[in-house]
């Protein structure tokens, strides 16, 4: 939960005489997210969601996001959707940080993600990624293999500072999964962190996705695996396999899976608690004195690791 | 900028099912406040603030503060006005901690306050001593002359660690203070921490003041001095006299000040000076590991101090 960067209410003004949504009515910093600063937005007009983009975003991938998210609005998608100044422009600055202003998402996250969640967890992710299919632009997962490489050199000499042996595991997980990670599964954009922070629900219903800002062009199959990752393990790190079943059944009714990758699940799932590990670790290894966002706790993801290495095939998620 | 405790959709749901206010569509922490947990409910009859009371509120003083919100909202003094449940309360227990929802005030905190903004304060303050005259309980000023007292023999002994000599300062000036403390002056509800962020406004206009959970008996002139404090300074710590004149002015115009009272400002703003340090001075000294709020520098208020300090009489706040 943050808000990096303050705004003035006379900055506000200045800014908003860019666009045409009306005069703030009230504006709060939300203390959700960690990666930027986000703010309510209250117009005569209605809500808004004004997001500063903080360090940890690269400016040039931003038009990337922006235009994905407007993209997937156009095609029905339930997501944040860039509000345009009167210039036509969706992203400027504000307080030295690139800025925009977004449209405001219905519904309330899961704190205590159930089953009920996830079979429309499923089918959204299927229709985010078949409506993702003719976005033109790229973006390569910074996140995968070849990024896990950067982020284990960058902690291996801590890591048993951490846990004892973590280095090792580390070392030979990260060899292991990279000689077996596939290279022919069908491609297209995911989202990539598709937590239960990260999806609305209202009675039920799902109402909408938000946070694109780790979304790139990979494996299809690998973002059903982050949310095995995110949705299926209880808060004790046992496996929910109600919950897996649900998500990936309804996932195939609308896009249907391939056994190749129905096959790579376990080792993408794998390779998912990698990913989530390595930049836990990577967090927690550098923490900031006075920081306003404490560091997750790595030790869940060690062990969400070590439940998919073990596992001999898909079955262990429900796939029949 | 705090959330401290979590709400979940469940607790949430099963919460406004005492209200008459709809089901909640979204619901966001607030990075705002260091006390409580403050969470925007926007409810399919409109938006609300949902506060969770946290340690540093003492549970007992929870009907005074609501009453009073309450008692002035009725006297037309925009400000939060809880909200009954179905059974007649407004104070009810959520996670563990006690919780109430309030109504959704407009408008947009000043972040640099400008003169603009003093003439409007110093007038619903006034109204707001006014309305409060007839408020039928009564709570003291913990944190008034006895109040010093206690907060200086927890710091005295580390206050040299924060700034060499400033032990002997604080209990030079304390003495002073406590000696030459009025005991005479008009007495009523003051809200007692009226900084920029508890004030809204509109293109220019007042629309509502906030946060009340600091408010007792005092000298109803002790609240203009800790507005003094808070809003008249700049952020070199420069007085700016203009403010201060714009802000009594429009305070005296709806309520008449004694004599007594403007004498007495430098020594009610030297005594508010104190107890800005010394709060700010016992949480810099008593730093949590991983807190979510980041102290505020006890600098400010030791130059505040000295300022007012050296004051012969309240000309130099602009007091005709």
């Amino acid at each position: 939960m943050a808000v990096y960067t303050a705004v003035s209410d006379q900055k506000l003004k200045h800014f908003l005489a860019d666009y045409d949504i009306g005069r703030a009515i009230s504006f709060k910093g939300i203390a959700e997210g960690v990666e930027n600063s986000n703010y309510f937005l209250l117009t005569d007009k209605g809500p808004h969601i004004l997001t500063l983009y903080e360090k940890r975003v690269a400016p040039d991938d931003l038009p990337f996001f922006l235009g994905l998210m407007k993209h997937l609005a156009g095609r029905g998608i339930v997501c944040p959707t860039p509000i345009h100044g009167r210039d036509g422009e969706v992203l400027r600055t504000l307080c030295g940080r690139p800025a925009a202003i977004t449209s405001f998402l219905s519904g309330v996250w899961p704190l205590s993600p159930a089953p009920v969640h996830c079979g429309p967890l499923g089918e959204a992710l299927a229709k985010m990624h078949i409506a993702g299919l003719d976005y033109p632009v790229r973006r390569e997962n910074s996140l995968s293999v070849v990024g896990w490489q950067a982020l284990l050199a960058e902690t291996r000499e801590r890591a048993n500072d951490f846990a004892p042996g973590l280095a090792k595991e580390l070392e030979q997980e990260l060899d292991e999964v990279s000689a077996l990670w596939p290279d022919d599964l069908p491609e297209g954009i995911i989202h990539a962190d598709l937590f239960p922070d990260n999806v609305f629900y209202e009675g039920g219903k799902l109402t909408g996705l938000i946070d694109f800002y780790f979304a790139c062009n990979d494996f299809l199959a690998y973002d059903l695996a982050v949310c095995l990752n995110a949705w299926c393990f209880e808060p004790n790190v046992s496996f929910n396999v109600t919950k897996a079943r649900l998500m990936i059944n309804a996932y195939r009714k609308v896009r249907p899976c391939s056994d190749a990758e129905l096959s790579a699940l376990p080792l993408l799932a794998r390779g998912s608690a990698l990913r989530f590990l390595l930049t836990r670790l990577y967090d927690w290894l550098n923490q900031v004195d006075g920081a306003m966002v404490k560091p997750k706790d790595p030790t869940e993801y060690i062990k969400k690791l070590r439940f998919h290495r073990d596992l001999s095939g898909p079955g262990a998620y429900g796939v029949e």
